[in-house]
């Protein structure tokens, strides 16, 4: 098949890879030039524009950092919608707003061409892999079509409803994941302070009301899950900003919807804070590290 | 065995009911009088004090609502350390601060006494089954010396570490599931906002890094899982007013150990809200109910 | 002058009448078809839209309520800048994210035109009474071209910085606002629960480091300073909703800076909680009334 | 007049020399060696503890860091209770929690002393020159009794009302200005990024709603106020960690309450954090340090 490819970064290229190695033709884009030559390295041709990739494509994808960029990418001049074949179909597997991927679509639909999000989770190892978990928002005969394309990509491939819902599911599924790592971490630092052995918490809580994915799979505390990220000093895994970015979407999503939301903005402060003092790029489960105690001598 | 059991409130007044029916005989005391009668009903005699309960006793259980009301039950006039006999073990079930355990651990010592914490979870219908768990903190040898006594009431009884680190352990184990269950509302009002299906958003969730106990469990959006009390009109269960304690009790013992902790006050002070605004004895998992969005007509 | 304005809601309507009053020729703009005709009995005339609007305008005025409002009616079909003549100048008075000033003042450049921002406070008495506060931001030769217009309808009109400044400083200024009401609640709920006399606490902290404009002026606590809005039933002032938009942009402008903030988001979510259960369309000084303390028996 | 003092660290040293130098003649007592002989070398009597220090005592004065030294040194072995003469007066000037001031009042009370809290504002340098600011708990019979010896302490004296009160005031005022203070900071560090000039913003804020003692006074941007912290390095003033503690007490007794809080705890947590990381003995408004903006490359 004819792929169109925007967005050929640290997580754009090991999916254009294995859609390359399928047999797949793409042609890519990106505004990094340094992005679209290695994209050219993996095999994919080099398009001057979005417009210009999406130009004869029988699929378009796009993997973009943010909001912006997607609204740009399609919107824009140069942008997708601009070049797209008529009744094409536009599939964009970044992590952004809902009501932003709503918007696209609506745009999309305008110009006779369709659109669905499928927004990844996993990270670079299993886009390499080809594993990702994929959550689809979209027309139900769309999803289909792009199913065998995203199956190149994803070993878990799920449709939750219409455009917009697979970034809901995303963005949820993260909300209580960020949380869920701060209280985490949280517990486990008073434990610490009452010199309570993590090992045997950790057993107490995983049979208890408390028990958490994170902690089983991503434990903040390091030395007691061999692979979490904290027993690899933190090597992500999922970083610290794209965790505070996740939980920046669902506290915007929550503020268009006037929802009232407590713990997901306060998470999210907190990686931020994590991010400016110096633990951006580590695992968000380094979040644990920052919340040390204070030593002061004075009086609490 | 003869023991002493000072708190016979909702929650002793079953796990005495089960002493009594193993043979055990037990001397009851407790501050209000209807308590008292009660257990008196249930087969137990009756003391005029906590220091007459402890009295003759070989074992003593105090079950309190509140840090005050230990402290007060054992150090206070007419308390626990003045009637116990030298060597005999004192085991507090109640759910309290792990500071106050080791402050009045420390008295029973200087009394010539021992102590032991063992807060339990599982609440009154476990409480009814003798099925509760325990989390015990105390000197290996009492801890051995309680166990059959214990295991008349619970059904998973472990032993944490030293003094005061069962109620660390149940503090711990509560804070991850009290923000957990805001985190859960929080994460099911933005797909309600956006109209996606919460039964396939939960498919979603339950297979992915935000799954948690307390989703599978206590599910606070109603009629997804039979069993949760949000399918029963959010009856406990666990009440909100006293997740809102134990957060706070977690959250204080954060202050005393210079712990900064950002997700579970922001859960505790949400918790309170809710109560406040008449959920307090709901199931905590109402808080889904209170995060309910604004319908206002003015901008976001 | 002939002048264009586009957004003649509650607050447009009375700064529109000042400008007719004062001689200018007015031709306006709404969606709202009640809302245009209001505007028409004024004085002012009728557009079809705010292209039309904006069309033989000599300066056009909008007065929208959210950042999305002021896209649609400067970008969209039909929008301000497709009317508007060469070189003409633009002065959104809409409190809105200032990025968003900042895009469309850049969509107006390339249009060329000119744009200003010039968010207003002191609601709608002062908007009758022409006694605006005005926060402008844009460049200097365009924002005294503006002032004389802007005299019209406010009387203290500060130029903070270039485009998108006035927005900011608005913003910033509501963030402490917004804040402080809930600070000063908190206070003097707790004050309230400890049965010291408000009256007593207001003069101390009057003269000490906690003083704040809040309570001099809007004190939450009614029956404390007569004009307050507490004093009055909660009668606004400045609404819950209205603040609690204002510092949902207040946050959401740190989200795009990455700047880590903490009592914003906390002050914004309680405030959409306090809209959510019934108060949204009071002044935000009721909050207080919101932190009503748990009457609950539980154990704290 | 015969003044027992006990606690003689930073604030009760200054407070002491007062007293002596205007001829009470002062016995004092500290649990720390070095305090208590700094305290002698200012011309006090040496006592074996506080109830030595209250023996021959008219008055007694407490100037200790926490609730439970104050707990202690009344309460405990040796401790004020134990040795002060029938019908004498107490007057603690330490900040702690209300109820502590109220329990110590009773025990007071049934040994026929008498007790008023006192507790301070205006940290070393108006304790040294004898212009402390003291909220007053306490009978009014009781705080005139004790009148003119705050009065060499102190320039301004409140008295707010019955026991514990003073410490409510002090607390309830720390509260706003500990919550302002962090607001302030969010507020200047969004502007900065918008690169408006924060000279022209404190304009702005100072003559509207967001004005606050804590930004005339105390502003946390460097360069704006000449006797600000800030512009001093941030060299108290007041510390981080004393201002996070009276927070953790107003929250504190908030939760004894049932009194919902919201921005106070995300206060006091967010100074709590900058405490561990290195801003402990700063001035409290070096928030605004802590809460830099995150450098990163990821996107929002």
């Amino acid at each position: 098949m004819k792929i169109g490819f925007v967005g050929t970064g640290a997580m754009g290229r090991p999916m254009l890879a294995n859609l390359v190695k399928r047999g797949h033709s793409v042609v890519a884009y990106d505004i990094v030039d340094d992005a679209l030559a290695a994209a050219a390295r993996l095999g994919a041709g080099r398009a001057a524009s979005a417009a210009a990739a999406a130009g004869g494509a029988d699929l378009v994808i796009t993997m973009l950092p943010s909001s912006s960029h997607v609204e740009a990418a399609y919107l824009g001049v140069g942008g997708v919608l601009e070049g797209i074949g008529p009744g094409r179909l536009c599939v964009d597997m970044s992590t952004i707003d809902p009501s932003v991927s709503r918007r696209v679509a609506g745009a999309a639909t305008r110009r006779g061409a369709r659109f669905i999000d499928a927004p990844v989770s996993g990270g670079v190892p299993r886009a390499e892999d080809g594993t990702l978990a994929i959550m689809v928002g979209g027309d139900p005969r769309d999803v289909e079509e792009a199913r065998p394309v995203l199956a190149v990509m994803g070993a878990n491939i799920i449709h939750v409803g219409p455009v917009g819902s697979g970034e809901v599911a995303k963005l949820c599924n993260n909300l209580v994941a960020g949380v869920a790592a701060v209280a985490v971490s949280e517990a486990f630092r008073i434990a610490e302070g009452f010199g309570v052995d993590p090992r045997i918490l950790t057993d107490v809580i995983s049979k208890s009301s408390g028990n958490t994915w994170v902690m089983e799979h991503m434990h903040p505390v390091g030395g007691l899950v061999a692979k979490a990220p904290s027993s690899h000093d933190y090597t992500p895994g999922f970083t610290t900003d794209l965790m505070a970015k996740d939980l920046g979407l669902a506290v915007s999503a929550a503020r268009d919807l006037r929802v009232p939301v407590v713990v997901a903005p306060a998470a999210q402060q907190v990686l931020r804070l994590a991010s400016s003092h110096g633990l951006g790029r580590k695992d968000f489960s380094s979040v644990y590290v920052f919340l040390k105690p204070s030593s002061g001598q004075a009086p609490v």
